[in-house]
């Protein structure tokens, strides 16, 4: 198939992406690599949109099942975003026996394995590379360059919306500026709670997860946003050592696999401390190939589309049809995971009040490895605990404890620590 | 082609990595990639080390030319290494119309055209994804993801053994030392001349432009080792706010191509500036993807194995024909690149010597952005400048007019800066 005939669906952002660099990078890419790629049929709800593109009448229409239909079609690319009708799409694009492209990271996680159940029992490549870390080649890697070692860790900054938001607040500007300046900009949606409350990068760790460990994840994991977050946090972490990002985190060991999104204290010597603004990275761990670090722009029309473009050209030049198996696997329960932790609390100002909050924690197993406190006038004081290793549950129940006390204001800050 | 049989030539250090890989995962790589592997062929010196391996006594031959000439087999790997016979087996293989994968970024760079015009002419595919930067998958990004984008700049630190000495500079150690040092852990050869004076770097370079600019080079870029950098530069660069790296540049504009291998002072704040030991990195920009940036480790028997083993499996999942084309491009001559420097100059103790010296700079067009002298009440005493962007050729000239002064002490350092 050296002559790729797409069908798109949804001329949006990314849709007219993809159009502008077929438009204008054609022949270079039939140069480089031997594949011409044709637009054979688009479909939007508006037809100026289309023709504001330059896109052909003739190809245009309003009903996504024409383009399927269409027999010169041999790709569909499904640009439109959400769960519906965009999982329809791809199944009937499927059943058609059209290979697909998507950017749609929302309809894989929740309806990937029917997808591609579907694709396997139709013979037909479903290529999504645009669905995670942007312009980061992260599913060919996993894909490709892992196919032959074993995964042992992700670490992702998945989410460029708060990873804009934190590095502004790294700086001093409190959350709700940070978030205004963020939309202003187009890296946050008028309602930013899917990125904020941490699922878009949930969901994004889901596919990478099933794809490095071969793994059939259903359960739901532990996802924790930014919206709690204080500057002053990041400045206490700063103090201390530390950059706050939100990581979507997978490991795999003998008891299966941890799988878990929320705000994370990393040291500023690491790579994923380094990652600003609007940037996507991801730290792989493999057993026999070590570290990988990738990061990249992870939003935008064009980086995007390229991608997109990137994936329509392999269509070209493959005839593999991509069997991916998922197994049941083991996903252990959040309050089994183990780390060091961060904790904020609003203590009152008296006497005995840390003897009480310390031995809490001692009697959960957990141990305190650092401990600051300011000097305040106020009724409150903040003092912020560094703990040595320890479990969620214990920690939770600690908290919980704690939570009790009168001379403990809701609601302590606790962020996680990864040692990498 | 589902079934790759291979036939291994070389069984060094990443030969016996490629059969271990193979031996242990070929089951896994078959369920995740349906490629089934087999070694069909090995050839080495000593039939000692086959056995060792595990490697059936039948298949095992000295002579490298049964390999090929045997039917069994339907793609060559050569891990010789080096000129010859390397070139030899690539070459006969080719005619014997079986697909090449190597690691040997020395053959690609002085003979890869041939190589791949050979290739082309027999329909062969060729792989070489180990033969720059360790495990980074940089081949494929910039063939695959970056086919339908513009490469602007190639950025990279490429070779490991240089980068390990730097990062133990940076902590103090002198240069012999951190040499010694890089010996005993087996990053550094007996004779680390071909590393320490910039020409690995360089001519992985040379491969990497040819890719990313479709661009015939046979000119030989500038190159510049680290030989003459000091641990008191480096601390020097550091309170300056900059690390000193090796890298390897390569930029695309409208006057040709800029091609050249130096150490350089980066920003601290570039992701560039941390990447330390052994480990190799690179930073992509493209037209419309923006900056993308690739680190892992840069050697080593099992992550370069891995990647080996990575484009054994892609000779089975792929049809397409990759027809390499390179151009006549414009080398711009290295006097017309334009940077802003650090030059440390050890000058004499007394009156009117920074006149001087300034000077000759000035009258170069070479501007004064920042200057440190410390207090010192030796006969010489060393004097860092830092430069406004300068042109090569009118830096060249003023050293040399400085240098014919009994006021300064030979050999000035001259540092190019990257502002990343």
């Amino acid at each position: 198939m050296a002559n790729v005939n797409i069908g798109l669906i949804g001329l949006g952002n990314i849709g007219s992406g993809v159009v502008e660099i077929i438009q204008s990078n054609v022949d270079l890419i039939e140069k480089r690599t031997g594949v011409r790629i044709s637009i054979a049929a688009a479909c939007s709800r508006s037809k100026d949109k289309a023709l504001a593109l330059g896109i052909d009448p003739k190809i245009h229409t309003t009903d996504y099942r024409q383009v399927i239909a269409n027999p010169q079609v041999n790709v569909v690319v499904e640009l439109v975003g959400g769960y519906e009708p965009a999982r329809t799409i791809i199944l009937e694009a499927i059943k058609a026996k059209k290979h697909v492209i998507t950017a749609n990271k929302a309809v894989l996680a929740r309806h990937g394995y029917e997808i591609f159940e579907q694709a396997t029992k139709n013979g037909v490549n479903v290529l999504f590379e645009a669905s995670v870390g942007g312009c980061i080649p992260i599913i060919r890697t996993i894909e490709e360059s892992y196919s032959s070692d074993n995964i042992e860790s992700i670490y992702g900054i998945l989410n460029g919306t708060t990873n804009y938001i934190l590095t502004r607040m790294s700086e001093g500007m409190p959350y709700e500026e940070a978030l205004k300046k963020a939309q202003a900009l187009g890296f946050a949606e008028a309602d930013p709670s899917f990125d904020v409350e941490g699922k878009d990068a949930s969901q994004k760790l889901s596919i990478l997860a099933s794809l490095a460990f071969d793994a059939r994840i259903e359960t739901e994991a532990y996802t924790e946003g930014i919206t709690r977050i204080t500057a002053q946090d990041l400045a206490y972490a700063s103090e201390l050592g530390y950059a706050i990002k939100l990581l979507a985190i997978a490991c795999k060991d003998r008891d299966g696999i941890g799988l878990h999104t929320h705000p994370t204290l990393v040291p500023k010597s690491s790579v994923l401390a380094n990652v600003s603004n609007e940037f996507n990275a991801i730290l792989l761990k493999g057993r026999n190939t070590g570290e990988l670090f990738l990061s990249g722009k992870g939003a935008g029309k064009l980086p995007t589309a390229t991608v997109v473009v990137t994936d329509i050209i392999e269509m070209g030049s493959r005839t593999r049809i991509t069997q991916r198996r998922f197994e049941k696997v083991t996903i252990k329960p959040f309050a089994k995971s183990k780390s060091r932790f961060f904790l904020r609390l609003d203590l009152a100002n008296k006497p005995g009040v840390l003897a009480k909050i310390t031995r809490i924690l001692g009697e959960n197993n957990i141990s305190i490895a650092a401990f600051n406190q300011k000097e305040d006038a106020g009724d409150f004081v903040p003092v912020v605990i560094i703990t040595h290793q320890a479990l969620e549950g214990e920690m939770e129940k600690a908290l919980s404890e704690c939570g009790k006390l009168d001379i403990v204001k809701p609601e302590p800050v606790l962020i996680r620590i990864a040692d990498l």
